[in-house]
């Protein structure tokens, strides 16, 4: 931690300031600079009781945390990149993953057919919603146990590892029975109390970045999955809310490569919900690829205009297998990119 | 709802659309502009489905909602403004209510000395968290059970009703035995599996705007409760996340008169987390007074530099104290102004 | 400044870094962390050169600076608060002060009619703009010369001290020679060539924040000014952009204590731009005078819906009129805050 | 236009706005919904005017254009993609083209260094700042004259033609001397004076999408330049402000596709101001070949630490040989997807 005292702090204050910091266990290092006092605090502790404690103490101008506010999560818990095992598949390893499906289980049929369409055109795993966060109370909720139901049955007909949301720590118990990979969507990021009780589950976590959060919050999130005992989570970068219109969200792109800085944990991109619109899909995948993230989750649809939700942004099955195809030479790319990553850390 | 075809929409594409909107039971008035055609959509239906449907019909360029997506918040569902009743307390009615208390609950001791030191000073509410949300799994996460029963011991000395977080539908029960007011915190805002429960729950709740929320979503939020049975329910601007570094959040001020046109819900002010910083809370407070909030809520410590969470944005009690007094010319002003809206609507 | 390194940065990163910041003429102070080395940079120099140079040597993860980047219009600077004198009128001294007037200059009749509406209701100057910044080519830019010589006539008229948008550095001379206060425009907020040149012009200079500017950058411009030899310099909040869209832009209220703790230049609000809707300029009016701004700016049109621009949130001059006499008990409250805290400085 | 009339608007409301709706020459469609009365506006006029007036008339709840507000820039306009050729070089054919250079010149050497490296590496357009915008009175402005010198110097050894920023409207005449390209900072984005006289320069513009301007905005400021009279616009995404701050900027990659959608005009990358961090330039840069961006500006700089401004993402020239290197795969892909879709417009 680095505490700079204001420039007229007077020397009690600033002896006040550093007998706090001792009472925490910490050692002070302090500089006298032109215009003020700057305190450098060295040593272990509890670190974010003593930063609040010292912003508010009298003479304090900020108090600014130097070293990573996370553990399990960080590149220098684990320099290698992890790879999460959903189902058999792994993601995060030497293969480009993608998980496609519709955005809300609708059917029988419609998870059927898009389950065998997705699958033949190479996904590996399925995305389907049975419990559906929505904004308005009157929205579809979702199918809820008959969902899970018709998933696993895609599943059973695919072989496809099934992904799917949940949205309360009542429900963790029921959707782990069904699902492969618990998805926490980007409203419940900091559902701190669902957080907990994922982490002492045995599925493995999809944790979508919240609409507002922060990279920095992202990784606290995922903290808490690992710190509370499941190590097995893979973040997702989903697009952010800003001031432009013009797409659903702002696809924060750069996050991947900052991620993959941060944290070795996996990472995968969302073109569908990123940008709110199929037409764009393609071209933001593309660039996911060649960014290096591990994989994509991309909503399909065998009809999109008949879709209960989030039709504007889903691929039909014909415009995921032209998808697919496309990628491909950017996928052989990346796998180049990966197997030189691999080799230079093993 | 209104349907904007492309500039270049075929025939075919504007006559499907036509025929879809049909289904759906709304009747279609076509109007032929010069570059495009645009499709008013009349009548009562799903809107949400049929708008989603029809964002992703061929030849569509947007589909835009007319009408307000929420109802029993809305002013035109009931035209006085509501008031709530917390514990015999009223907010939105004739008096200007101040909740005020410590971040979280940390100890007899703490909660006792803060509850009498505010309530000697006016307010006439009680806040302090028992369940913390906090970014970091490693932070202090409340004392959970044993805070509601310091809350409670606080409440039996002095009167004051009790207004605390509540994190998890499934600690809904236990919270409601001990709160006059549950709380939503910022983060918990689209918990919709929380707001549902709330709604079948006999407290009233104080709904704090997400970070990153719209006044519109807030209100949907709002409508979750409303509509799963509760009506109770108190809105609370509490700043949103903007690039502004110099605040903790950004105050959006104006929200307060935007969601008094809007709704005829209560809305208070928390400018301790509007600002996140002491010395800035007194005036942002005298401008919620003045704007015409139907109250604040403040966090208040006896030592905030002692206080495990959000010493920096503390008032001590002599703080508290001093701003009370200099708020009473403001809160007369406010009181002329909400007599004579009172008498306007009769 | 302060340079945190790398946690594994070697010996020799560490070494190199020392000896740059030396080259730049401070001296260093190096603190041994658990994880990695902070070096605290004391002295004099060019700390810009410095930071931007360190950033980029390896084995650096962050360099911040500590001390303010401006001078001039600091507190530090000058502990009282400043009054700006423009043609007699003085803002930032112990009156509030009003500016109002249309958005655009249109025509003799319609500035006229304002002027002296606004002047019997109790503004002391008069806004207009003569040379209109619009999004769009195809819109109404202005009467330019035309309007000046009309804002002219409606100084000489009522007395009415004229406040007018500058837009290029070309017509600084032009503008000066009719306008008694410069306006810069928020999307001119760091037009640096046109600062600079106001830096050496006579007139005071009223300075909105940019839409997306910080308080910092706003305290940059200002200082380009100051620095360049003009120490008149108003301060404008006018709401900055976010991802809300129920109100124009969202007015960042806080702003204004911020600025007064940072600066001693006087701070006035936009109630108009800063929500884009007449029906609430009303109340953030108030809020603003509660807040302690030294000021308003407001815009008002004698028939708001034949307003070339911004009409829905432009004030009737009856509209005006009502809000100057609402006003009236709080600016008397602010006139004792004014005159409590003036005492105390001086 | 859609007009939308308030819920309880009464009819002479409505009959007022069809009233002026048609002063204004338009003709009139009003639909009668459930809940309220909404207007369509057919026929060719001022739509600006008009829809500013309409949105101030009593009982109206939003005006709303349909059409958009760009013409000369529109794809709709003209469907084959431009290019713009710079010199010789053209930017937005059949060739992905990189534009390379430091921040700001700075002596003879760095420049003439830094341009033989990037021309041999394989750069056609060398980019460099005689004119600085900085935040900062105080920091160091450019070489101005001399810098302009300098870049006509390195041009003439090289070959690389020359792209560098433009400030004000009074340096236009100046900078057209010795530039191929005039560049418009972010800053300058809606420095509409300087538009206006660009629009009548002979030099094609390289203009920088503002910090905080949407895609619209950006396609209005080059409305501005083009109806000007100068139709050799490149457009350059750079990164947008959010509330992030783990990038120096948040990259909107989805813009590229957005603009390719809306406009013909060309359409660059800049990862270096997108991030701000030279470690991540390598990344979106590969993401901005993929998504289909027609080419890349990037800062290179013979020593980093030794710039004096933009150090810490600038590459060295051996990280820009690199990258140009790791590029050629994607761009070979990007010519395929070129060729393929100039085939399908051809």
């Amino acid at each position: 931690m680095i505490i700079s005292m204001r420039p007229h702090a007077t020397k009690e204050e600033i002896e006040h300031v550093c007998e706090r910091i001792r009472e925490f266990g910490y050692k002070v290092h302090s500089i006298q600079g032109d215009e003020r006092v700057v305190i450098g605090v060295v040593g272990v502790g509890d670190v974010t009781a003593c930063l609040e404690s010292l912003e508010a103490a009298p003479g304090v101008e900020s108090a600014v945390r130097i070293s990573a506010p996370y553990k399990f999560v960080s590149r220098e818990f684990k320099q290698e990149h992890s790879a999460v095992r959903v189902n058999g598949v792994e993601i995060g390893a030497g293969e480009f993953m993608v998980i496609a499906g519709p955005c809300s289980v609708e059917s029988e049929r419609q998870i059927m057919e898009t389950a065998e369409g997705v699958a033949a055109a190479g996904a590996r795993l399925l995305r389907g919603g049975a419990f559906k966060p929505r904004t308005s109370p009157y929205d579809f909720q979702g199918l809820e146990l008959e969902g899970l139901k018709l998933l696993r049955k895609a599943k059973e007909a695919t072989g496809l590892a099934i992904v799917t949301e949940i949205m309360s720590d009542r429900d963790v118990d029921l959707v782990a029975e069904y699902a492969d990979c618990m998805q926490v969507g980007a409203r419940n990021m900091q559902n701190f109390a669902l957080l907990k009780t994922l982490g002492t589950c045995d599925r493995p976590v999809l944790l979508k970045r919240g609409m507002s959060s922060t990279i920095k919050e992202l990784l606290m999130s995922a903290e808490y999955i690992v710190a509370h005992g499941n190590p097995n989570v893979i973040l997702c970068e989903r697009g952010i809310r800003t001031f432009e219109t013009a797409t659903r969200n702002t696809c924060d792109i750069a996050a991947i490569p900052v991620l993959n800085e941060l944290t070795h944990l996996p990472v995968i991109l969302d073109p569908s919900h990123a940008t709110g619109r199929r037409s764009l899909v393609p071209a933001v995948a593309r660039a996911g690829v060649a960014i290096g993230a591990d994989g994509l989750i991309l909503e399909v649809h065998p009809c999109p205009e008949k879709a209960i939700s989030d039709g504007a942004q889903s691929l039909t099955l014909e415009g995921f297998r032209n998808l697919m195809r496309d990628l491909r030479p950017y996928v052989e790319l990346w796998k180049e990119l990966r197997g030189a990553a691999m080799a230079a850390v093993g």
